[in-house]
């Protein structure tokens, strides 16, 4: 750290009050896109605002781009079109991985480590898949590794779990971790549209990307609920163990029906701690209508919490966007300039246990786990038809609580027939739904949507 | 800090990787009471995942309370009859003060300050009214005092303030933060009771205080948004400035009409922060319907934060309760672990912004504050009445949004008229308001209630 004097760059004004006797916190940017352009301009617009709070200057001393973005005016700051000149320079306290991708990104921010900085990222994938690695890097070099952003965009969500409820034993978390898919569910509820009409919007809009397989597939989503598990739990990062569900198969067919029968569809991150071990799931959920995460609309994302001393708490907002997600990147920046003006990180754990104490739980099979259901399906219009459903239910266990069968529309013979099923086992129900599809008064598939009530 | 195997109390079974060169952080728990065995217990039951999260053992080594509370089991722990013995104990590295009032708890927490003792307490009367003080001593004796748990009960809205959301200008907030008052309002609409009768349950029920004008009258909640405020705007803690309005005038028939009208009635407290300067209000508020606040019902809290990076952001919860609130007090003994373990404290500022930045900004009066109105007379049925009210509005510059008169109820010759206004500033509405109140068309007081839309 440097005092603001001794460099050429420090136009910003502070409050004269804490301007005085102040270390600058040197801040090293990569990436200058959405959030890197969003992470630079925010430092920038409330510089006294997070001086005051951080009780230093928070300062971008160096950009790492390969090319200018013409929404940040770089007057003053260094610039390097090689990023990897931002990890090494001995000017540089934190640097801040922005970039995305599980490549460069690890190699730069395992570089900014060796070579003793801090990191700040807002990087899901990198954290999720390779975060463990990191983390035990970062401990070697005592140094922070920071990613509020990475999880729910500027909701402080990761703060909440990690210390907020720190008292807590987390009994469970639900969800809304995808502002694209959310957006998408929503307009298709809204205004009845299709799924493939939604999306093309979503692109047009900027919400969703050129390839929007990471969120209409669910893996953003899962991305997300490791890091949120792990903080939850205290279990080590496990990405490959998350059941991952998208939403290209949700219908607005079955979002009507599912309103008619009280429930909202939300693609939720499910993580369950229980006697069995840790259920890790991204799925379309029905849950009541009447639930605050029901009425979470649009792009925007909400984490519903269960603690032990708690209860329930939520947590809602802006789930992605440049500015937004700045919020968070600048949040760690705070919180690791008020510590380096104490001159010494302080001790919070990357993912909030201790590194000794993560423990590797079990991850609940699929097949064990237990949830309702919302089964659609095409059946003949014809006595017994119904019987001879139950029946099939009833050998596997699984008891009915609501059933409704719509009139048949003109010249059709099939009716659609919707069930709600108490909880059971998806082995029970995988089964049940196999015998149901091999009658032939069904028709096709057996459309099936988990049901949750997210009560404490 | 003593490790803990140098004490003779540490009967606490830990993860064995994690308490191996460990100093346990030494509790003094004052007050056990609601929260104080609250806190007593989560301590105790969650235990190993404290201290995982914690990288030390938080043990309670000492408890003062008057008289035993047989939901905590003693043993073990020294009990002093003096509480005063617990904040000089050399022995106690934290005080923790749960006895609630402004004059005790002040003395007691001064002297654990004195004493070098770090200092966490639910207490928002204190922080609210004696904050600036206790906050000054503080830093003299280089100690820290947290107060999580001193509003909206276990949510965590002064570390989302406070840290999450530090990269922000926050322009304004709005919060449930009186579990009491949401709880009698969400009856008296569901149901369709009279404010006293609510009351009534919610003492029995444990909700209400015997002396429930803390809760009814909006001072509880005027303390909490005084020290939100604070937080959110960098001023200091000014209590004396709150306009604080309660819900005792609020009626079954004004819940209806707003619902009638799109809108929920939640008693909230206001805070902005404008080019005047900043206002800050405590008083029953018309919200739109669907915004998630509206759907904060019973005896949860919510706030609402706008904040210039991140738009709006909502954090839920239980507002009050033993565990809940324990929830809280245990988050800040974690966050002073964590940084006991490291040998030093962070530098947080107790007030988000650092003392020497806090700014002494002008309070807006209440005749400048602009909202729009609900307002409802009971208005003679007869030609003119509606015009001659329309131009005493017109007059002050005052625009009607939305006017309804009801049906006149059978023999009755009045009826009652709800008038929506657009935003006025509160000076021209009282000054239309009198005049109205003066025709002899209208019969007594004119209702008025305010109308936020809540918008980013
Ligand atoms: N966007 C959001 O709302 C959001 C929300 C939460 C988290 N995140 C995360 O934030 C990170 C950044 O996302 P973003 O939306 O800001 O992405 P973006 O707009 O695509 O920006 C990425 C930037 O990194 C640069 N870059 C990429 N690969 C590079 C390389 N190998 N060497 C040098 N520069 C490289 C790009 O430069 P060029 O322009 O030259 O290609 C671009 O400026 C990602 O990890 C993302 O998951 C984003
Ligand atoms: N209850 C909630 O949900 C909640 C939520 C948020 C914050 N808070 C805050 O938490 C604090 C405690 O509230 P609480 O609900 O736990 O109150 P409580 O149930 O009335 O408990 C207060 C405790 O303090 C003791 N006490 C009071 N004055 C004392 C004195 N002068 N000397 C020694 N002991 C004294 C009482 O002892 P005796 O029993 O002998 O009188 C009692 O054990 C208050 O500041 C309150 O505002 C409460």
């Amino acid at each position: 750290m440097a005092t603001p004097d001794s460099r050429d760059h420090t136009i910003i004004q502070l409050p004269e009050a804490i301007s005085i006797n102040l270390q600058a916190v040197r801040i090293g940017i990569c990436g200058l896109g959405t959030v890197g352009s969003g992470t630079f301009n925010v430092l920038r617009e409330n510089a006294g605002e997070i001086a005051a709070r951080a009780q230093a200057p928070v300062l971008v001393v160096h950009v790492g781009a390969r090319r200018d973005n013409p929404a940040c005016d770089l007057t003053g700051v260094r610039v390097s079109r090689d990023i990897f000149a931002v990890a090494t320079d001995p000017e540089v306290d934190v640097l801040v991985e922005l970039i995305g991708g599980t490549t460069v990104a690890r190699e730069l921010i395992e570089t900014a480590i060796r070579a003793g900085k801090h990191v700040v990222t807002a990087n899901k994938a990198l954290i999720a898949e390779f975060g463990n690695e990191l983390f035990a890097l970062a401990a070697e070099y005592n140094v922070a590794v920071r990613y509020e952003a990475a999880v729910a965009g500027g909701i402080p969500i990761i703060k909440a779990l990690r210390e907020g409820l720190a008292g807590n034993r987390i009994e469970w978390l639900a969800g809304i971790i995808n502002g694209t898919g959310n957006f998408i569910l929503s307009e298709m509820r809204d205004h009845g549209r299709e799924f493939a009409d939604v999306l093309a919007e979503a692109q047009a809009l900027g919400y969703a990307e050129a390839d929007p397989t990471f969120d209409v597939e669910g893996i953003d989503a899962a991305h997300k609920l490791v890091i949120l598990a792990s903080l939850a739990f205290g279990i080590p990062l496990q990405f490959s163990s998350v059941y991952t569900e998208g939403i290209t198969g949700v219908t607005p067919q079955d979002l009507r029906y599912a309103e008619e029968l009280g429930y909202r569809i939300k693609h939720l991150g499910i993580a369950k701690q229980g006697d069995r071990g840790v259920e890790l799931r991204v799925h379309p959920t029905l849950i009541p209508a009447d639930r605050l995460l029901a009425n979470v609309n649009g792009v925007k994302n909400a984490v519903l919490v269960e603690g032990s001393a708690v209860g329930s708490t939520l947590y809602y907002g802006a789930g992605a966007g440049g500015k937004p997600t700045a919020s968070a990147v600048v949040a760690d920046l705070v919180d690791l300039a008020r510590d380096l003006s104490a001159g010494q990180i302080s001790r919070v754990p990357s993912l909030s246990f201790c590194h000794e104490s993560l423990q590797d739980l079990p991850i609940v099979p699929m097949a064990e786990v237990e949830t309702s259901w919302y089964l659609r399906m095409e059946a003949d219009d014809r006595p017994g038809v119904l019987s001879r459903i139950a029946t099939i239910f009833s050998d596997q266990g699984i008891s009915i609580e609501a059933l409704i069968q719509k009139a048949p529309q003109a010249g059709q013979t099939r009716v659609p027939l919707i069930v709600l099923t108490n909880r059971a086992p998806q082995g029970k129900v995988d089964i049940a739904v196999q015998q149901i599809e091999e009658l032939d008064s069904v028709a096709g598939r057996v459309t099936r949507i988990r049901v949750e009530v997210l009560d404490g």
